[in-house]
């Protein structure tokens, strides 16, 4: 075979095999019907926006991993996450919406960065986000991690565990430590303690302008581990006067409340006061979302609270909490780690296989009759002999053939083979479709 | 309010508002739904290729109305169609895929064009395709109006009827017009007939270097009307000798014989010899869709057949079948016309309202019950006098409104409030989630 052109995409910009565009949809379908259920409201905004306005927060930093061009007149760019064009549709249409408005959005947004495994140019992120007016409810935090917890527990993929921290109790930590020096290099110390351990902490901490006091505090903060009630007990004796940090420490207490009137397994959560992250942006609640099993792919799903969602767009105040799923970057480690296990499949149940040109019409009938019961079916429109359309059948994953041929045309009776067993059974005409629909139901 | 940036979208490139977006969806949603059926599989390749691969095949004409740019090296493009991805796409996996190809992809593609109504810079493709090596048979081409006649059937916005034709008879009919020249003034003037009738079209002929008998012929052949079988025996009166001709006769009878056994109602398809559209393109049936009521609109659904899809990158002869809808346009023209309405709606089909901060348990338990029967539903975070929270619900379209007070906590019988009629209703909390869901199903 010959190529004229070179048909690759361009590197990071991922496209799948029809059986792996199966799997994908199927995570990406699971995810949407649990952003609904909790009563999210789809939403899409344009792929493309004005450069200026996706810019206007971040500015300087994110251009450099945009795509941006110049067409017709606009300065444009393709959106870099979902949030800011949020942040922007909501300033556009505040006038339209209701509050606390609740939406979710699944599509493609766009990096200029060099791709690497599990990190493309081109990726869908599945978001969900709650807006208010002037004040969020805390309870609002303590949805996102069951919404969370249902997608994981119904995708599958083995033991996850959701951390929850708040923003707040560093904060209010380090504004008792001194300068603002002091405190940027205390929090990069704490950020380190998975890489670098406590005793790693503890000499950044030490070599800062700090009080032996506040070094130990610190370090006991960063340090408190345990069972959700535990770890508040503890930050409670803390004793740490900031009002700040007590406010922190009210709303994981709220939020772990919940999360037990609505039974999420003990297991599926903890309060980990080791997640730093999010400096700049989040400024409450924090979450990330790992596999237990492989600690190598980092979390799966992140977010928290912010205090003003829109600020540089309109004179409004506008605080939110949402979660982002990088589901590309999820399905191809997955993938590469073998725990998404691609085979030959397809959505189609049923290959209907009229045996002679002239059963065709018969073949149709069967399968028209099996797409009524909402089973996606395929009628074999080639003139081959049956071993070429078992292949074609086998080698799409197709899971039943029916024959039609003269002598069941007579009789009334269809042969269903199974194409995995290898069985055949006899079915009679009107009981062809529940029977497939009952196999594919089990 | 104060707006500190233009925060509209770039002109043409549409958004929409969360009730509108929940009705596009399910326009989507529907057209997926029956592609898959008929056993379509989904696929997905970028928003963005290298921009000499795009242009291959159209080159210069194509280059003017595509978003192209420069970045890490890469010469970029927004896709402007999905059949050009899947040539490129097909070419690419050729030895992973397995023929016949039956694949469907839903998308955003970019032209650069003026924007105008129903026109847009960034708009949606819902696509289908057949490909086949070497040959595909006709009875691919007659399963194509079954899509789309399930499609309109579902979407349900009034009289639909699916136009069909064969670029051969026009191609086979010219072929004993005379000179290159007068093929294509003939071809152009045939393509009018909508626009300047038939006096026109024969003027127009006239001009033309062509026998007398010649303009008769081309002239009757446009003329041609009546019921497929009609038309189809007219077609064979006219005894054009060209064997290209020949075959279109012979391929329009195939599928119109499968659409009657396939049941697809007589006034929902027609022939229509006055599609002389896609020249270039396609070289056998062609399929155009119009709304009765709505001839405005122009063709809501088009495609055909053409015979080679890949030759630009790959030494293989791969014959196609494909129609696509263009989703955007579609919508939005519907939405113009007030064929689609959109009011106050939302998925969520419950709010749970607990009157105090104290029911909030509880009612979280009985929302917890009602999304496990697949309801969407939301529990009211808020704590707001109960006027506000049922503006909220009304507001947003919440059909049910269920009351969590201490009275109803402690009699077990919840009420809820029909939000359109205004009635409110005792049940019981085991009843309520089987009581909601037999609402929502009604």
């Amino acid at each position: 075979m010959s190529k004229k052109l070179n048909t690759e995409t361009i590197s990071g910009f991922p496209e799948w095999l029809p059986e792996e565009q199966i799997v994908f949809n199927e995570m990406l379908d699971t995810i949407r019907r649990v952003y609904e259920l909790y009563g999210f409201e789809p939403l899409e905004t344009p792929v493309i926006e004005r450069a200026n306005v996706l810019l206007a927060k971040t500015g300087g930093e994110t251009e450099k991993e945009i795509f941006r061009f110049e067409k017709s007149g606009y300065d444009m760019a393709t959106r870099f996450d979902l949030t800011v064009p949020l942040a922007r549709y909501v300033s556009e249409h505040y006038d339209d919406l209701t509050f606390p408005f609740r939406r979710y959005q699944i599509g493609k947004v766009y990096r200029g960065e060099k791709p690497q495994r599990g990190r493309f140019r081109e990726f869908y992120q599945c978001d969900i986000d709650i807006i208010d007016e002037n004040g969020l409810a805390i309870e609002n935090d303590a949805e996102i991690p069951c919404v969370i917890y249902d997608i994981f527990n119904q995708l599958d993929f083995g033991k996850f565990i959701i951390r929850i921290s708040n923003r707040k109790l560093v904060s209010g930590l380090m504004s008792s430590v001194g300068d603002e020096q002091a405190t940027t290099e205390a929090m990069r110390a704490l950020d380190k303690i998975e890489k670098i351990g406590k005793d790693g902490v503890r000499e950044r901490l030490e070599e800062l302008d700090l009080s032996q006091g506040m070094v130990q505090k610190l370090l006991d903060f960063v340090s408190i581990d345990g069972k959700p009630q535990e770890v508040i007990a503890k930050l409670k004796e803390l004793e740490v006067k900031d009002s700040e940090f007590q406010e922190g420490v009210s709303e994981l207490g709220q939020i772990v409340k919940w999360l037990q009137v609505r039974d999420i397994p003990k297991e599926a959560y903890k309060i980990d006061l080791s997640i730093v992250r999010g400096l700049d942006y989040y400024t409450g609640t924090v979450y990330e979302t790992n596999l237990v099993e492989y600690p190598d792919i980092g979390s799966i799903c992140s977010g928290g609270r912010y205090d003003n969602l829109a600020s540089q767009y309109i004179d409004r105040n506008l605080p939110g909490v949402g979660i982002s799923i990088g589901l590309t970057r999820l399905f191809s480690l997955l993938k590469d780690e073998g725990i998404i296990e691609v085979g030959a499949s397809t959505l189609t149940k049923a290959l209907v296989l009229p045996v002679d040109p002239d059963n065709r019409e018969v073949a149709l009938k069967i399968s028209d009759s099996i797409q009524d019961q909402g089973i996606p079916v395929e009628v074999y429109n080639k003139d081959e002999d049956l071993r070429s359309a078992l292949e074609y059948g086998n080698k799409k994953g197709i899971p039943y053939v029916i024959f039609v041929g003269d002598d069941e045309i007579e009789s009334g009776e269809f042969t269903v083979k199974d194409m995995k067993t290898g069985d055949q059974t006899s079915i009679p005409r009107d009981n062809l479709p529940t029977y497939i629909k009952e196999k594919v139901d089990e």
